[in-house]
């Protein structure tokens, strides 16, 4: 059978599948899980466009890792077509621990455990089932592979998969404000000291690319309703946790009823595979049919969160670069515990607060090198002379508070 | 409250709601449902960006009417600020009816009821809550208005459905054979007679528009293994219900399982306002969370069905221009029988045939006529001199045969 | 000094110059000519974007071709590097000879010396300054290499050459009908029995990229108004020469001048090499500044033709698919004689009549073969079931007749 | 006849001529003129796709006028129907003074004489012609029209010209950085104490704006390579200039040899209307054919920089942050006197220095308001909570030193 497949994306126009391991990867059912979770959660509420999943990230990071290393061997670096291979799987396996809606749940489900730790699981767990060929993968997303430039293509500030989700979620968000110059950009990459750099004459895509990076975290991943509606989520999945204590019934999958009824810790995962084995099986249809049912369920708070949801009712939510008094907190709980006949205990499904905060660059996180044309390395912020990115470095902070909009 | 928001569609750029009514029908439960339901059902297992939703498409036809509209009153047909938004709202909720995974599923949750039937009776639903402001849309889209050409822009060959969907299914599949030049199309349209023309020089454009269409469905619409996901899906619901029948449980939410135990007819949709009410409660959401729990059905046929659909093992699709003899079917049928241990009666849930048709252009249904300069009107295909679309409007007719992959 | 150069062009978003002889022809005043030569004459005069040139075409199909080799080798076709560069270098110069306005003008400087021919002389020129190292790439060129398949890259009717210009072309005009989806066709070649192939699931994209050439055709190419700007252009070179073989002066550069005093034949090229060498100094600018001045040309005819083209008050044209009728010529020239005071030898100037004739595909030359999935190679036109496309093998002809508006 | 003419434009898809009169303006030759006159000069030497005109500029800055001013309408600010088609001439006819190679040779072929200036005198003449039908248009144009915001929309620091040219120049350059959300930004205008404003929410896309404004400055308009073909263009008028001065004759189209032979000043321009005549005859054919001739020149200064400029063999360019020292332009203008035999009076002509600086924006200039949601107006600079905006209001100075290659 021939595994050298092309696939359609609308982002890159093909992708093409560069080998017979990892077409079996793809086939996998773990991989093909992620073709059931959307990359960007809840965004879809405000750009309905952003329907887009790992699945698709997956694959498209996979397609810039491969014209990176292709530019790279152009200019004479080292690579040997093992290691081409490994750094392609690490990239494709990078996010397969991703939950139902990404991001947002992640605190939600289960208890400290990152998606890059349930990651780490799967890849050891996939490279026992493939006999040991994701080795190397393994070592160069954990970093412990000699050549640590691999690694950075994986996860830095300038990443094959930042470049890849700040394409894809522009494209399909329709904000063409982050829009970047990938191609540029890989063409300018190489790699000095073993360590990624950018040639000197790429700086203004690399300045472009961390602006893009800061609209697109204020307009589209912390857009106020898409934090409405994320938080609303989080808040059905606890009252439904919640009432399941009580021993009032939920509607779930088989899957889902395991993380609603236990508490499962980084420890259980490590001692018991059964929390894995339903893991791998959750996605965001599990959350979604859950939420459905819980229209109609008895609980008032759940019923309510639950359409309000469902219907796109989605909470008030206030941004500001200052946190809200005590007397508005107070004064709104008050409002939501008369108007929906709740108490103390259970306001806090109907008025919240929270903080959110980004900064384009992180300075000392996986520097963006710049290698200058006299040869020496330069940090991005010190390289440009036109000495705009410190602000970028910056972090901007902002506080939320959220409530129904019968409130206003 | 504003209600004159700006959507942004990664297809048109923006998207604007036009008027407060027109927010409001948005904003219903009724509407808000077309977000769970993909456009083009399961293709994105072909064509990974395919996740699009008839929200999307809806909005797309309301924005390209708008276009539509205000062409033809730049060229003075009388349309009053009225008509223009009934055939706004006409198209936004043309395919308000459509259940679960769009067409897929149409003949098999409900029996001899058509989408544009149920549209027909939501609507109806819609007008009484919005107090008969939607009555001369539904006359509209039922062509019982005295101007038939705003029926025509909503469901005619060159309508505005078709124009949308064309586009919107291209971007998405990133099947850029699928582009049509919609702007120069729209701002070729024109009245005469009552009827919507085309002028002469937008020739070449309708021809294209049509070649599009033609290649769109050979390459997506009716794309072997589309066929064989749509054929499994409908397999998994069949068996679910058989199952019930049998009194052999099956995991379902409850607007499902209403559809599941019961065979609900279109009399039964008028005699009786519950079907309507559950059916409004359907989205892919529902079906999906049945097919997930069905991989762990004690059932073989059904675990099996669901197992392979999930992991994307789909059956094995042969497509040819004849019918595959007796003799074929028949060597499979023996092959399954003996594989998966089943009888004649259950055989038909592994190995089935189909056979799909499609022309480019119905000459004869809601025809595309081509204002001449001279002043005459011709239909499309005598007024081309290029005579290449006689060809289009001939039918084409595949047989497809399908099977696991493991009787190849 | 790096000669890798990577050069922006908004088709593809960057072509990269492959090899170092390749920038040094890239760099040779023959080939920077071309940067003065408008890839399709006179059609910015219709469609404003169209100003580009050959350069840009001639880099845009040596990319192309660098994929498709690509494509080629990846399927285990024997390719030595030297070919690679010979094949680019063949597709690169293919247009060497091209004078000003590319095709406009081809038959009235130089008489019975087609560009193909100039080319030839050129690319001699050039192999024997870079010392012999083009000579595989002019027997590419001229199909005398035992690879035929390397040809046919070059010069077929699914060459790299009408890739670019369908692609650049719909481009810079803006007209999206001619789009064609080139990666998808150039990852479906292959070669069989040495020659050119495209696999059967490339199908539909070759039959797209045959339809969109015949519109192009007759949207763009063969656009009226684009066919009245070329016969003023021709007309007033006519003149020129007539003027001064009478012996009245008229203003041009040296190079210009050489072809207007001279009638200069296919053997005079072979003969002499001056003529070589001052149709090397020719481009656009030097045919403008002759057309600018002759506005305030004393002779009437000249003027009027210069003026007339420099304002864009172009011919009237009518386009029909039969020969206007003799009276009808007749009674617009007795019209002009008229009211432009001109005789029956100059009446030319003002009324003609031209045919044009065009077929999408030329069943027999240079053939389109499709590999079947089974093995067997078909001509396109029998390898599709669609039998669409032996419409498009049709020549379509059709007849102009051109005069002043003054006249309508 | 029909004026209501569509324009394929690849920018926008379709430009549309809004009335008579406009369209009687774009015909008239000095419109038609800007046909001939290149957006950005010599930048396709750099970027080979920029070969785009004023005359596609000013069609998309009139395209981008008629939605500004629909959305300012549709937000029911008062505008007549007058001034609407008044406010589209002003940007229509904004840029008719430019001469040859825009503003390359601004301050070369006349003294002291802006192109704005040269717009207004033409603007006069043509209102004459067109019985003061201009004359509304004329003041918006000279900020001479009470409603302010009108004169803002063809001229301030967020004006249609803006847009449009960094539109066009990213798309024909194929630099992406560049592209501009100009339909977001347009749909966010508003009008507030007379002055044109953006509402809160566009801030993120007016900063994106000017982004894309100052990484435009410094990667094509001020591209060194760009900068040198200019400088060099120039250097080649001046020495046809000063041989004239001679008696040296050079070969120049009447209308240039005018400009040649004289110094004509913004007060002969007034008194003598010869002048603006022959300007409104030239364009960029002109000089190009000057320099075309000049290769072959007796004089060597001129045959020298003509034939490098021909052929694309640019001086060398060095940018810097700082002058360069005195010693090391006297170093090189040394070698440059024994290189090429000429003396201290004209080795300017192969050693020169110049200073070249850009700000994205300037506070004080037409400043950009930011219409917040609390009713009060801010200047973007302090609007702007991510304080990133008062680095893009510092000024940049970059000092070039430029010399053939031979001397490096």
């Amino acid at each position: 059978m021939n595994k050298k497949k092309i696939i359609n994306d609308p982002v890159y126009g093909f992708v093409s599948i560069p080998s017979d391991l990892i077409f079996d990867l793809i086939q996998h059912r773990y991989f093909q899980r992620l073709r059931y979770i959307k990359q960007v959660s809840l965004t879809h509420l405000v750009y309905p466009g952003a329907l887009h999943t790992r699945f698709q990230h997956a694959l498209g990071a996979m397609h810039l890792m491969g014209l990176a290393l292709e530019t790279l061997k152009g200019k004479d670096i080292d690579i040997t077509a093992e290691e081409e291979e490994a750094a392609i799987i690490a990239i494709l396996l990078h996010d397969i621990g991703h939950g139902p809606f990404s991001h947002s749940l992640e605190h939600t489900l289960v208890q400290g455990v990152s998606h890059e730790h349930i990651s780490s699981l799967i890849m050891n767990e996939m490279n026992r089932k493939f006999n040991g060929s994701l080795s190397m993968a393994i070592d160069i997303f954990k970093d412990k592979y000699p050549k640590r430039f691999l690694h950075q293509l994986v996860s830095s500030q300038l990443d094959t998969d930042r470049m890849d989700y700040l394409n894809r979620d522009s494209f399909f968000t329709g904000v063409s404000e982050g829009v970047i110059s990938f191609d540029r950009i890989i063409k300018m990459l190489n790699v000095a000291n073993n360590g990624l750099v950018i040639e000197q004459k790429g700086i203004y895509s690399v300045e472009k690319f961390l602006i893009a990076r800061r609209l697109m975290y204020w307009q589209v991943y912390l857009h106020k309703t898409v934090l409405s509606a994320e938080q609303m989520l989080i808040k059905i999945l606890q009252r439904a946790k919640e009432l399941t204590d009580k021993g009032n019934n939920v509607f779930a999958t088989e899957a889902l009823k395991h993380f609603i009824d236990n508490r499962v810790t980084k420890e259980d995962f490590l001692q018991d595979r059964t929390h894995l084995e339903f893991f791998t099986m959750l996605d965001d249809t599990d959350i979604l049919a859950t939420v459905k049912m819980g229209v109609k369920h008895e609980d008032t708070v759940l019923s309510k969160l639950c359409e309000q949801f469902m219907t796109r009712r989605l909470y008030h939510v206030e941004l500001s670069n200052f946190m809200p008094t005590k007397e508005r907190i107070e004064a709104l709980r008050r409002a939501a515990m008369n108007l929906f006949k709740v108490g103390e205990d259970e306001v806090h499904y109907f008025v919240f607060t929270q903080s959110v905060e980004n900064s384009a660059y992180d300075a000392g996180e996986g520097n963006i090198n710049i290698l200058m044309k006299d040869g020496t390395i330069q940090d991005i912020t010190t390289a440009s002379d036109l000495s705009n990115l410190e602000v970028l470095a910056k972090k901007v902070k902002k506080f939320m508070i959220a409530y129904p909009k019968e409130l206003r």
